[in-house]
Parts: structure tokens; sequence; C-alpha cells
């Protein structure tokens, strides 16, 4: 779904600027030709040396804030490419007075431009755009491509939740995942009507369930 | 579900001798230090040399008969527990004239004491009792124990292909699986509303369907 953009979004991201980390675009992808010059400080940018977990296609930010709020010794690094959502989360962010959530707008594909290698405990994939055309399936965000980036940021024994309500992009990450060395620990393929507990809902699962569609999750982790 | 012995069993099953592989029961599980003496010659049971696929939980024979027929150059193995059902797959074969299955009246747990390493192309679960208490998960035939028996009878390029209605189930062996270093092709997790192409609807699968019951289906490979 296409956003409207937002009146004064200019001025209301300004007011942002402490929280989204600044970051400089070259002019190319990530290759290995690539240097180390855009890799972020996340010491410096948290202050503090703080375990790291990330999400990537944060939107609104209804998930990380309340992750971060429950988690106060966890930096939470919110990577959403839209301006319009990622506005929404940063004066929520200051309104809950929450400290441990940094903003980088971004897409997926330049993370490992600026996340330094086994730097990331845990990455969160929520309701991920699920692309169903199969000529899409290199846009999925568990797509080989992706999930190579993934591997390089995540600590040794770091791991990747991944929740959605779409049936294709649920099997096609369980294979991709699979190909790609992880295991899975934790799978549910109802998510709502299963024992887990500590779930925190996202703004689109709640729509979800109440359409009575069921949530599917799972723990991947190499 | 208990079954009702059948009238005349002994009989009947005296009738199938051709069709059932004798073996000889050790009286102890297989170890390490076990030695070859029980393993089985493919080759001679089946008098050719064609690959080998192996149903374990074969049960009335439905899925099994109906792929033996589809692919005559295929040896197909079924394992079965239980007499009662056996007996009237055996009289299905010959009812049908298939020259290309024979049984083995066997629990899995014993798979190695009789089928030579490196010896299956394919193993078919199908329906498998899913022992929903957790205390009896080490009874399901993709628990730890079992996988790791498949993995040594199964050829190098060897495949398990799984289908249950069991959610839970179905959760647990893609957890298995992927931690014994499995791999997943052609997840489905709604079979009878997917693309899948030549299904063969074993007897449960039928009545699940009818209920209106997703039927999940995996296929892993090392």
């Amino acid at each position: 779904m296409r956003m409207r953009k937002k009146r004064h979004l200019t001025e209301r991201l300004a007011d942002c600027t402490e929280l989204i980390v600044p970051i400089e675009y070259g002019d190319k992808r990530f290759d290995a030709s690539f240097g180390d010059e855009f890799l972020l400080d996340l010491k410096e940018i948290f202050g503090n040396d703080n375990p790291v977990e990330m999400e990537i296609g944060s939107g609104k930010g209804g998930f990380i804030c309340e992750a971060a709020k429950r988690r106060p010794d966890i930096n939470f690094l919110a990577v959403e490419k839209s301006s319009n959502v990622l506005v929404t989360a940063c004066e929520n962010v200051f309104k809950e007075g929450i400290q441990n959530i940094r903003f980088i707008k971004l897409t997926a594909e330049y993370l490992q431009r600026y996340i330094p290698e086994r730097s990331v405990e845990k990455i969160y994939l929520n309701f991920s755009c699920p692309y169903p055309k199969n000529s899409y399936a290199d846009h999925r965000l568990t797509s080989d491509r992706f999930i190579k980036i993934y591997k390089v940021i995540l600590k040794e024994n770091g791991e990747i939740y991944q929740k959605t309500d779409d049936m294709k992009l649920f099997e096609f990450s369980i294979e991709k995942f699979s190909q790609n060395g992880f295991k899975f620990k934790n799978i549910s393929l109802d998510l709502h009507n299963s024992d887990f507990e500590g779930n925190i809902e996202t703004e689109y699962e709640k729509k979800f369930v109440e359409m009575g569609k069921p949530i599917y999750r799972l723990e991947a982790y190499i």
C-alpha cells in the first residue's frame, strides 16, 4: 500500500535527527571490493556496549518500541526505508521516552555497508512484504541475497525471528533459511493458538488476527 | 486407533510370504557393536538393481501401490509393523498384479539392522502417528533417533518426503530435520490448495481433506 506523503515531513524528520543515524550513501551497492569506510560504530551510536538487536522493516515502530520498553538493556536498531512511517516511529520513541532505539533509513541490501560483521544478536523480520510473484522472489527479505547479508552481520550465535501472515512467504523462508545453513526452533504455524509466550503484536498482526488468519513464526539460527 | 484382529490372519499372511521379506529378529536393538549379519540384499529381494524407495508406516498400502504402479522402474519397500494392515496391502498387490513392492514387518527403530547403508533413494512418511504428548516425542518418526537412522540408510542425495495433517508434528519435523542437517524444498502448508502436481492421496488424507483440514508436506534432503 503506497502511503500519501505526510505534511511537513521534512520538518518532522529534522526534529528526529538525534534518533536517526546519519549515513553516507555511496554510489554503488556493497560488494567484496568495498572498504569499511561507511561502517558504523554501534557502541558510539547507543552510548553503551549493550547487545544489539535489529528489526528490518520497522514501519511505524509498534513492535520495536514495545520490545525496547520490555528489555532496556538491549540496543534496538530499527531499519526502515520509508521516511513516512519512520518519522511516526521516531515521534513515538520521543513521546514514550524510550532510550534504547536508533533508526537507520535504509533498504536491506545496503546493510553490509553500514553494519559491522558479527555485531548483531538478533534480527526481526515482521510481516515483510511477501512479493507474491515469483519474478519478484529476490525482493523478499528471506531470499538468498538477503540471508547472505544477515549471516555476515549476525554474531556467531545470532538468531533471526520471523513472523508473517503470508503462507507462501513462510514456505519460501523455511526453504531459503535451511538452504543457507540455518536450523529452526520454536516454529509455530498458528502463533495465536499456540503456547508461545511473550509475543509482541505488530500493527499488521492485530489486523490479520482479527480477520482470523493464522500467524506463522520461526526462529532460525546457525 | 487399535484395530480388531482380522479373521484367519495367520492363513492370509501365509499366502503372502513371497511378498514379505523374511527377517530374523535379534534380541537387542541396533547399536554400534552390531554386525551386518542381518543386512538384506535388496537386489536379490527385488530381482533387479533398480533404485529403492521406502515408505515407513505403509498401512493398507494405498499410497505405495499407486506409487509403484506409476513408476514401475522403482523398487518400493513397504515398512509396516502391524500385520492387520500389512496383509490387506499384500492382498492388494496380488490383486493388482504389482511387481515392484516388497514388505517388511518391522518397527522403524530396527531398520538399520536390515537395510544396508546408503541403499535407499527416498523415504516416505505419510500421516505418521503424531504422538501429541511431549513425553512421547521420541516415538515420532521424525525424532532425532529415527532421523539418525534415515541418514545412514539414505543414499548421498537421498530425500525424505513427509505428509501430515498434524500441525504440531509438522512443526516438530521441520525443527528436527533442520537440526540434523537437512535442507528443505517444495514445502507446502496447504497441499490441496497449492500448485503441487502428482500427489498420491492416502486413505487418511482423503478423510482429512473432506474435513477441510490443510495437509502439510515437505521434502527434506542433505
